[in-house]
């Protein structure tokens, strides 16, 4: 199938500058390489990587917590509200091939998790670290800089395509 | 805001020529006057009207009630996985301002009444007749040509906006 | 497996004192019977449905829109508040073997619509009638009283298990 | 409000002996406590809570994934089938005043991240740890034992409410 991949650019609706920064490099480089970048649609990261895909010509698509597209933000061209709440979380994740998240609050968490479960990578960027009496979880793919956390993203879709 | 119409064209995943026909050309003039096509991605009357808006150049959205973007109709641009089954009849709806049933089955009437519910407006071509201890139900809007539904779509869309 | 027959018993969200003396007396009869009274946890049919199974001693659930479990009625014994809005109509006709469906307005048409769609019998007590093109779908079973759409239910119940 | 308090006692599907000795007591701790014990209805965890609320007699919930009330374990009195796959997780949540999260891999992460998220609070018997940054997170309240993390999990509800 030649259709374009999927990432999705999960991270928390509130972002500092050099928080957003890093997300819209992120959404500029995926779009850059041909990918589509998914997000939970609303402020912050998920705003600075629909931002960043837009300004290098990407297509952006917003998984919206609730009723109306008019919640997504500018940078979204398909917002799809699904009326879920928080359970939408679990669509970002479906719809995409690979996850990428920036810092991130507890809705960044569950999206991690939910990917982690059912067998989507993730790359993490400053993100959480997950340990359990004492073992650390290394199935986050740790990467410094949103170049290398976009390369690897794509490596990581291709693999598990 | 300027965002264009979303209409969703729901029908039933398998359809004869005619049926097709009707969707297709519902589709294209879609697409032709600016508006979005949604639909539950799959076959029939959802292939059907993707395909139409496509070849008017238009953006079609399939949200699909499984976990695979590639369930998706070839003529699908974003493809969202819900992994709902059944339940996302009900984002099909919300992602749209306005449907335009054509025939269908119970999935189909299950979008009506659900678009009925949430005060979206239907408009439906050779689709199901409601009727309840005789009273017939009037609010779907009857057409008799997929130009006289599109029209009527648009107008609801614009009144309901 | 001896687990009873949950009936999911559907109508509108008020209701005046004739339909809810229907509603009232066939969640007695399910109870009665032995089965578990499912609903949409909120007033109306849903209500008295859930009255009329707790004066029998039977055992209710709702499944409800909101977040809340303070949502439910008070005949509800276990509330389950899904938070997916008019998507949790779905979740209403997964958790049943069979519906009633007591009059009803458009919620009420999307759930007989969705378990007609994934093929659990409905049973309709002065509920929605439905044709298209002059064809009328005869898939809903008729029952004039409760004591009859009692016994349909449980006959149907037993048949698809 | 007199209902009882609801406590979803989350783990992982498969569990070790020692695991599912920790849920059995915690799950009958809780009924003996009054609460109602929810859970995701499956195995491991969920069925050793499950159980050992029945042995006390209590009342227990479990939120499936798939479609069929079957799936649910053995010591389920209310099986609710959602059909959503992993996003039942979000349901799971919302159905609890507190969560009590023993040991677990990623779908009980997601749990946690949701109910934190959504303001619930969240109890850990050896269950993850988070940090970001360096930063470990507080906002799950550590027990080292199953009366323990029963009894600060009845305290949280009571406060929460």
């Amino acid at each position: 199938m030649s259709r374009p991949v999927h990432v999705a650019v999960v991270g928390a609706g509130s972002a500092d500058a050099a928080t957003a920064g890093m997300a819209e490099e992120v959404g500029r480089l995926l779009a850059r390489a041909g990918a589509v970048v998914v997000s939970g649609g609303l402020g912050g990261v998920m705003e600075a990587a629909s931002r960043g895909a837009k300004s290098a010509g990407g297509t952006t698509v917003g998984i919206l917590p609730g009723c109306e597209r008019s919640e997504a933000n500018a940078w979204v061209d398909v917002a799809v509200p699904t009326g879920l709440g928080e359970a939408r979380n679990a669509l970002v994740v479906r719809a995409a091939d690979v996850l990428i998240a920036i810092r991130g609050e507890y809705g960044t968490l569950s999206e991690i998790a939910l990917a982690l479960k059912t067998g989507k990578p993730v790359v993490g960027l400053e993100t959480w670290e997950l340990s359990q009496r004492g073992v650390v979880a290394t199935e986050i793919v740790r990467a410094r800089t949103p170049p290398e956390a976009v390369e690897r993203a794509l490596e990581l879709a291709g693999r598990s395509a």
